[in-house]
């Protein structure tokens, strides 16, 4: 799969490699491994070189997505084209992606699915009229299509569990969500996250170890990312499968359409905004009656977590919302046997609706949810979080509130703008900032908003 | 897989039933799903009638393309959407293709195949400048994605030979086929044929019984057709993988570009045809390097019929020709003994030009040979069939001739069109009309043309 | 697998090789290594040459056990011993088992399973104390013993029909058994036959098109043969499990206790054997309350033969036969759903008695079906088939009047006991040898004893 | 596979549950199914108990033998005929073993690999007769049968690196031991332990995940306990191949015939014997020339601890015993590449002597070795442990030395025996049992002879 050549010497050991896809990139036409050429080396080499570089550090444990740059400054990668298909040259690139100058089968895996979903964006997407991107309908046949592509939509028994949590946890937490992980294996359950590090891998090690106690082989450990926030959360040793979403909207619509049901651990600004989104979308009338388990668990230390979590939803989203997720703290067994019921009833509404057991076609998700938000200064000072509002478009605008303070924290883009421009100023009505500043301050105590240094708040609230 | 009904009488056994695809069918988006259902009720529901028809009698052995939907006048078939996907309805189908009522999972699969690929002609193929087929180049590309799309192009070694000759051959050649079959299949070798009796079923059927033998359990028996042909030529029950490609022309390119060596046994005008149309393209210049193993064969009694054939392409096409070809009487281990050698010499070349396995993209196939070419009186008549032409434009003209001629003899279209206005006129020097008037002879005497009946001639050759 | 040494000219062409074995003989400790080389290079060897010989020239189509000896006179074979197992020296084998000196791989893993069993019947059975087959536990025990080191018996679903029927029989006959083969195969069930040519090998190649084409992988076409036997029918080249068992009355005991229903096609005195074994054995009282479906079948030509042989049936064993049997005359289909729906009785009461699928524990067979019958010309003018008998008793004698035919007709030992000593004399009440002469009579006019030649009964019937 | 029944309340949760074997318990003749369960309900009841006991609280961390029966009073296991086989029902079972009633597969497995043992122990060693237990090569058959029943000999490429190491290790080595296997996984190496926590489950841990992050499915994880030992050291869950070996002595041998080569990592009494056996096989003369990878390591810390083990063997058995080993300390990947090297020495040597991949052969162990100790006082007294003697007759009394403090340790029998009659009297040359006495007092020191609790010694050094 992979000739090594000789390394350059820079500060950490480096490797250089030619390596010949696999897995669907093995099969292109001329026209299409040209064009693939054409993308990676054009407006799209940065992107490429960055996750690339995210996935040949898969397990590192830090947030900062200059780090890996700064590590690697003479990474490169390059793709070539060749008659028989394709060829990825790699510069320079970090040495613990191999073994005795192999490289490791799975990460060669992740950088292959990394050129595939960014070379389906640039040509699939980016086909001039060949998609509808400012319709509803036209984004969620993007999701579908990027899916499907990654090879992840397969006829199989309803069993994905989306684990969602933060990336900055304790350790005891972090021993819980393996914990709960080793309980969901046990029962056959597969594990999708945001394929980091915390929250976002403990679930995947513990269901490891289960699925090996119960012989299970077919065993998917999916981890859905988006080129802003793969350089800050490395997808984690374990995941066997990766897609890359164009953004953060089509990576939570990925989520919700491809799990059967979701749980939520501690987390930080990330977890509040895909608990915003997700509640937005279930509160929604048209999605009343479908059944979709939802669970926020973590260990009894984590109780006043998730107390706070819930009054700031009831403030916000009125008492409604409560009924759909229920809290469990310190039972791991029992979440996974809520989880385990919860799907079964998916299972049952899926049949009699006639839906597909792996794209979940019949929630309803609106365009508001999926309109991508780019959170420049201007557009956090225009959110709108005033009470009166109706719950589903108040939640829209507090998902992107929180979506805004992400990028300030962990993504490039985000970081330097609050470089420049200062912290986002975000307006609203007094109880609600005040709710959300105990929210935020309580991050910040936790250590929830960066695994390393001291934070210093990318957001200023106004009442 | 299917749910069958209460049958409703006719004149042969019937059956009614739903049935639910698979392979690549089983994941469609919603828009696709539509979009299917639309082209199946709309324009294209003839076809598609015409396709499940050949295909549900497959093993039948009449060639005559009217005769199926004359047995089975009630048939009909509907897809139909489901959130889940697509559903078949089946009403009236021949009952063979049934046990206890339980479709054969064997027809059930090219059932699914021919409505993908009619998807595929209709949606991808159809739409609105997505592609360029009006170009070399975008006419091989629809050709590559047909195939691919019919999971044809897989990475594995080169071992698919092409045997081309005819669906009406005598009980002696039928043997011989099965023989050489059997002689490839102990070599490793798999088979792709145009898909009906005759010479196209034999080499299968002899290569069955060769792998099973040498326990082969991933075999390929490729049959590739177009909705001209299906209806007169069933696919035989052998095949286990099927493509409908759009028109005669991208067949014959589909054979060219995926098979690794060609067989030519005893056959009629189709077997003139594919022959004038590969070696049109072997003499260019620009393939002149290439290797590609042909081999013309046939058992002692079939000596006679080369030699004729022969004599007939040193005619028109010159010495030359004679380079790029062998023919072997009566020794069917020699026959897979020298096809498995040049498969070896393929192979060797195509890792020295880094071209794939699955594809020959190095073949040049000019415009010229790719075009539709549809043969009306009119285009018939205007064939320029003299000498001092360039071999293989002269070649192109030959192979429009007894195209026309098998679609007068057995294409429901070509044979409307003779009733109408009577046979086509095709003109030409004096020596290559009487060349070509001999070896017609020869055909209808041997019975290569009909199965059954008396055969009158569809043409009239002017010099 | 194999390398092929230069080969010795002889009349018909030959190989020498060299085999590594695998499936079981892999996995040797050296101690049955070296016993496995003793056993082959002692007593055994001529017993292992001729059976070797019979898999090499699988598929031929003799009935004679002595020519394939003098097609191949010089032909050896000898186990070695290796560190790492056993090695196979073929000394001037038939070259129709090899391809460019290859050994086919079929043919190969036949060559391993003859050498497995009588190493098995000569290490595990021949131990001095170690078995007791002379009881009829015992017995039933090494027939288990054999089958499970054979591979045979795997958890699986009850699917296995067995079929007996002539080894020469007329080509109708055997268009026939080649229909029902295909007509069972549609229906998912495998074939287990005596395995050599005529309806041995007829259902099976039936089977083999119809699993393809309902696209089963694995399919289990299962021959079983005794020593004596399998060089007068030599394995078809379908069969992909063959078994030597050590006797005629074991090999009876394994089709019994293996097949999950059995169907006799028209065949000669083995067919008669056989079929007057089984009844002897369902007619117990003990298996009274044993589902087994049997069906005499044979196409619209045959139906004389059966109305005789139930005449004959009728007469020997009384009325109460007729209702362990049923005659379907051409009507393939029909056979078929009877033998599935039969099947699923026996399936029902597996799980009812808590018996395995793939062991019939619950068949009583007595030790008098067990005991070895040498037919001597003493044991044969011993034989008393007299009214009278508990119809179990006669029923035995009767199988063993046939068998010692069998042996004087194909066997070795039996042929030259006859040319030394003349035909063997039956006696018996007046009606039952008049009954059975004209039986007798029967297969002799309809060519049922012998596939070639005048035939010289082997036997004389005195009242 | 299991049906759960109710649940008798206890001090700790329990299970009672019926249970169908597969993998090898599931085809078993009559006479088999009958002696199994006479096995199981006769003498080694006792036995079989305990070893399921060890098996259904597989991952506890206890090395007490007796703790599980205390925790378990209660619980009993039966072996019950069906005709379809074997039924075992297990009454007041630890509730761990399953997940809402239902078993963990895996531990099904490992329940299923006790009986298998336990019955091949009892039916197929215990014949009167049967085997030569009483000379060397009819204990190298038996551990080859053993073996072979287990299903662990099959034919593939030489990859099997036992480790060793103590149950009871610091935190700092067992990351170190998890870290080596996963150098070890990463390069496509299998694990073979003694299937307990601490150094024999690290390395299999750390496997686990490199061996996911290559992609291997089919990995091998395989505990080799005996019945004495498996109640201290419960199977750890990641073992996926269990095999219960009649003694010690036979245990060990299992070790050298599957290991392809062997990494000792910091331990107790029970690596010192490990060690001093293979050393004493190793420096035979007989084996002066074969390929045998040991490597002793550990982190940093455990420098001082490997140093005195050195100290002991060049005093105890000479300089040369220096050669057949080498010391690695701090450097995971370094272990790995120079196990894999001398893996592939291995693998040359077997190639170059026909030997098999799957079981040395070649290697020499004397009887001595071999025969069964059974530490009595008597027993430990009569060691003769003086210079002068030969350095493999030596290396055998001081393995029987240290075995027999294992077994006063954590044994059951060797604890009752020392409560009885107090600590053994080991003899010696007074510079050998005060280098013995030093490097046991380490070992009491640094914790290595029990995980919990006070060390009393089991033995006292008389010079």
């Amino acid at each position: 799969m992979s000739e090594s050549l000789a390394a350059i010497d820079t500060s950490l050991p480096t490797v250089n490699a030619r390596i010949h896809p696999r897995g669907g990139l093995d099969v292109l036409s001329r026209d299409e491994v040209a064009r693939l050429r054409d993308v990676s080396s054009g407006g799209m080499h940065g992107l490429l070189r960055g996750c690339a570089l995210a996935v040949l550090t898969s397990g590192s444990a830090s947030d900062d997505p200059r780090a890996a740059r700064e590590l690697y400054p003479h990474f490169d990668i390059q793709v070539h084209q060749q008659d028989r298909g394709v060829r990825i040259d790699l510069v320079n690139a970090p040495a613990m992606a191999f073994v005795d100058g192999e490289i490791i089968r799975g990460v060669a895996e992740l950088l292959f699915a990394a050129v595939r979903d960014l070379a389906y964006i640039a040509i699939e997407l980016g086909k001039e009229g060949a998609r509808d991107l400012d319709s509803s309908d036209g984004i969620t046949d993007a999701v579908f299509g990027l899916l499907r592509n990654a090879r992840l939509l397969q006829p199989c028994e309803p069993n994905l569990v989306v684990c969602w949590g933060g990336h900055s946890i304790s350790r005891e937490e972090y021993v819980y969500t393996k914990q709960v992980g080793y309980e969901l294996g046990l029962r056959g359950l597969d594990i999708c996250t945001g394929c980091g590090p915390g929250a976002m891998k403990g679930p995947m090690k513990g269901a490891t170890i289960a699925h090996a106690k119960q012989r299970r082989r077919r065993t998917r450990y999916i981890g859905i990312t988006e080129p802003g926030i793969i350089a800050a959360e490395s997808p984690n040793p374990i995941v066997n499968h990766l897609v890359i979403m164009p953004d953060i909207e089509k990576r939570l619509e990925a989520f919700v359409r491809l799990g059967h049901g979701i749980i939520v651990f501690p987390g930080g600004v990330g977890t509040a905004e895909e608990i915003l989104y997700l509640l937005g979308i279930l509160l929604r009338e048209e999605n009343a009656h479908l059944p979709f388990p939802l669970i926020f668990t973590g260990p009894t230390t984590s109780a006043p977590y998730f107390e706070q979590i819930d009054r700031f939803l009831r403030l916000t989203l009125g008492e409604a919302a409560t009924s759909r997720y229920q809290i469990i703290i310190g039972d791991c067994a029992q979440v996974a046997r809520r989880m385990h019921e919860g799907i079964g009833k998916v299972r049952g509404h899926r049949i009699a609706q006639k839906d597909s057991f792996f794209f979940n076609w019949s929630v309803d998700v609106p365009f508001e949810f999926q309109r991508p938000f780019v959170p420049t200064h201007e557009a956090m000072a225009a959110l709108d979080l005033h009470h009166g509002r109706k719950p589903h478009e108040l939640a829209a605008d507090l998902r992107r509130a929180f979506s805004g303070i992400v990028a300030g924290n962990v993504k490039e883009d985000g970081m330097r703008r609050i470089e420049e421009f200062g912290p986002f100023e975000i307006h609203g009505d007094p109880d609600m900032m005040q709710s959300m500043d105990a929210l935020l301050r309580a991050f910040v105590e936790q250590r929830r908003m960066k695994i390393a240094g001291e934070y210093r708040p990318c957001y200023r609230l106004v009442a």
